[in-house]
């Protein structure tokens, strides 16, 4: 996959410094002359997340060889607020419908879920900047155009950005086992979808935000859909009970 | 991913003699002595893909290193047939429900909508033998155990079994654009839902002996949504209303 790289001092300084958005900046391990701790600073800054890695991973991550220690991975689309998307259901006239992802990791599900996004009409997805994969070349491909559409928002804290939005009169909706079957909950309203990662679901700290637990209901013997079926299947019961 | 590979002619011969189901067979370009002119006729009679591929590329998939110009790709789960479906739901007193798949060529697709398959209650999947993939190690792993449950037959001409199915009394609604809104149609009874591939959706002749064609209801601007997230809104608009 081509990831968007941006590689060496100087490069990676004015990108930080220009605003661009980053998914992540790896410094080589034992560096830590001028340059490469004013980098790191700029980084902290702005809540980049650094890893640090020994020199060959960034020999073979670099696709110019001349990394100088650090490498940045920049986001393949910019990142809109989350007042934004406020902004989009405002501008048509319709009670806002976010999808909030508590933590989604794996770059194909991202993607698909910003498809469905845009096809179920909601007025854009919020993401957190931790513990999540972010709008990468990769998210950006799987979602088929709908970037081209659909804002995504990223946040350093689900909860407080729930609870913010409960202020703006939104509901919150947690997709979790052992809540009520969706279909008898009303979802009509304002609202907001939660759901949660790949392998452990919303975590309690989001869940305890939430006002409703809605459960798809399960007649097999396996524990959970794929994140992004279920979330598909939640987003168009939204649209089946807003029809 | 871990492919399960069986190679070197006398291993092959024995498999394919075994009734082992296979993915594909790859043979070596250029070769045509007895044992491999019995190996592919062998494949024939079972309507094995054979992909030829020049030495070097068998080198490289090679596992032993001892190839000796034939490698076979093994199912990593054994196939039912659709006789085994429809017993699955005469056995749970159930009207049948039956995915057929058009064509889905990601793996990870696949698996997560057997996943679907497994929670939303279906009898089984069906797919075909050409133009999609099938049962590999990574559709094992992306279906997150469902495999274990839920029965996949592998038929040679969709259209046909369709036909067949008929007869047993099914209907079959086929997922594509310009249909009737999903939530507007009878999905109640004995039923084949069809679903088409990530590029192309159904293809004709499967969509033509279809009785109904759903519709997912789409707001946004782009085409179409993921394959699996489609098959699952519509499985669980099928779930919905035989409630």
């Amino acid at each position: 996959m081509n990831e968007l790289l941006i590689e060496g001092r100087n490069a990676v300084l004015e990108a930080l410094r220009a605003g661009h958005d980053f998914e992540s900046l790896t410094v080589q391990k034992g560096l830590h002359d001028g340059p490469v701790n004013t980098i790191v600073r700029e980084a902290g800054k702005r809540s980049v997340r650094v890893e640090y890695a020994d020199k060959t991973r960034l020999d073979r991550l670099s696709g110019t060889g001349n990394h100088q220690g650090v490498i940045a991975r920049v986001s393949a689309y910019e990142y809109a607020e989350v007042d934004d998307l406020l902004a989009a259901a405002r501008e048509k006239g319709e009670p806002p419908f976010l999808i909030l992802l508590d933590g989604i990791e794996d770059p194909h599900n991202l993607g698909a879920i910003i498809r469905t996004a845009n096809l179920s009409g909601a007025h854009g997805v919020i993401i957190p900047k931790n513990r999540a994969v972010g709008l990468t070349a990769t998210v950006a491909k799987t979602s088929a155009g709908a970037l081209n559409f659909t804002k995504v928002a990223r946040v350093t804290n689900l909860a407080k950005t729930i609870e913010d939005l409960k202020s703006e009169g939104l509901w919150f909706v947690c997709a979790d086992m052992g809540g009520t079957v969706m279909y008898d909950l009303d979802l009509k309203g304002p609202i907001g979808l939660v759901v949660g990662s790949e392998g452990n679901g919303v975590s309690r700290l989001v869940r305890e935000k939430c006002d409703m637990v809605a459960s798809i209901p399960m007649k097999g013997e396996i524990d959970s859909l794929n994140a992004s079926v279920a979330a598909g299947i939640l987003a168009y019961e939204i649209v089946r009970q807003r029809r």
